[in-house]
């Protein structure tokens, strides 16, 4: 893959890759898109990576279909496929890990503690494999997004880290792999998350400015679905990721949410400007 | 310096770094003329990492000559000499470090807990600064080495990381920027270093075979020296640094040490082949 990336570079083409842990649906595919649009060459990556999984997390089970994933990125425009092994990545005996502090204590990171550090030795590893001037991910993870961004600032990558919208099914569940483990009642019920956030837009939007009571209308919404169980409601900063007790005009915050359904971890997020 | 990077890249020039913290001495010179032989541009980085220092450690009194410095790496064959602030290094707020497990809990770690997170980091950096083919250093810190190559090896870094060998005063004294803190008794006394390591090796040619006999000598030789302190003394297997208590034939080993003269924290080493 350095090889093949090399023999573009010198060419002068313009490497875009996007890294994903495959099972691709519309969400990965408009980052296809959008990386095709700002390079000549898109590498999309299918890792699913063990080291931002927890032990008792859903590694082993987390869906894979690689005839399929190779299908829909070539629709939408991929040029290369690169899918490493484990063991090629993680070559016994691995030790190095790169890690971004502060950022990666709060919401994602507070429920699943080794996880950034997993997300960003992956990304670092596949920059230099892939050699890429633009990279693409998706808003779905808007902590992973903000840690990615503050590593490859942090650490002078040479890439431009761009951002794709969330993409929603009609009736507003943000796209994700993991909706395939819902069962029908709980995929209705999930609807929950979208809907708390358009509410939430909605309250801001009325001039609500304490988060309690923005977050408290949202925890009442999900509280409603008997199989959905909270595991945080926040709103904070859109940069720091810090919370934010009372809004005030001209801010952006992040708000976000994860909810389990049973085994099933699901989050969803909205940025949002406080006029 | 990376649009300057991409110029040397561009034209199928093959780029060598040489990271070091400055106040150059021949050993130094000797790998920007290790570099110049293996690549068509040498960039020569001079930064005194902070982050590779302990709060009590020497970093504000680092010795610091950058005109003497610039006159030195340019006989030396250097093109380009870096030389960034720390500010640019580290734009606050900094957050993201890399780590290489392991190897680093023994000898330097384990006196310096922070030290090579700082090492990694910074090299980690200066690569993606200045996108080399071909990096150097020093066996001199013959740990950093092995880091160095397993966070390259691990991170897949396209960079080939080259040791030069270590280079001595006259009387054995391997150099290194901090023997200018030594007073005139201390520099005496110091050549106790190199002078027990050559007695290792004539030891372990000799025959001797269990570690603790050869580290006892040594140990012996230092305590004549009235105002050295050993901090460790060490045989260890070459590329895991574990220790070693039974040399056995074909193997080479890291035999290495760090004493402390006053304030003054010297090491040096030697790799020995067990035949």
């Amino acid at each position: 893959m350095q090889r093949a990336a090399d023999v573009f570079r010198a060419g002068s083409k313009v490497i875009g890759v996007v890294p994903t842990m495959g099972y691709l649906h519309e969400g990965h595919l408009s980052l296809i898109r959008l990386a095709k649009q700002r390079s000549d060459v898109v590498i999309t990556t299918i890792f699913v990576n063990p080291t931002q999984f927890a032990p008792h997390e859903d590694f082993s089970k987390y869906p894979r279909d690689l005839d399929r994933d190779t299908r829909l990125a070539e629709t939408a425009g991929n040029d290369i496929l690169f899918v490493p092994s484990v063991d090629e990545i993680y070559a016994a005996p691995y030790q190095t890990f790169v890690e971004v502090k502060d950022l990666t204590s709060v919401l994602e990171g507070k429920a699943r503690p080794t996880h950034f550090r997993g997300v960003t030795t992956i990304v670092a590893k596949v920059f230099n494999i892939t050699k890429p001037r633009v990279a693409v991910f998706g808003q779905k993870d808007a902590q992973q997004a903000a840690v990615i961004r503050k590593m490859t600032k942090d650490m002078n990558f040479d890439v431009e880290v761009v951002i794709g919208p969330i993409v929603r099914e009609p009736d507003g569940l943000a796209m994700s792999s993991r909706n395939v483990y819902l069962s029908p009642d709980e995929r209705k019920q999930s609807v929950v998350l979208s809907a708390s956030l358009r509410r939430a837009e909605e309250i801001i939007a009325s001039g609500e400015r304490t988060s309690s009571m923005i977050t408290g209308e949202m925890l009442r919404m999900i509280a409603a679905q008997p199989s959905a169980m909270v595991d945080y409601v926040s709103i904070a900063q859109d940069l720091t990721l810090e919370e934010v007790s009372e809004l005030r005009s001209g801010m952006t915050v992040l708000v976000s949410l994860a909810v389990r359904f049973g085994p099933t971890r699901l989050i969803d997020n909205t940025l949002v400007e406080v006029r």
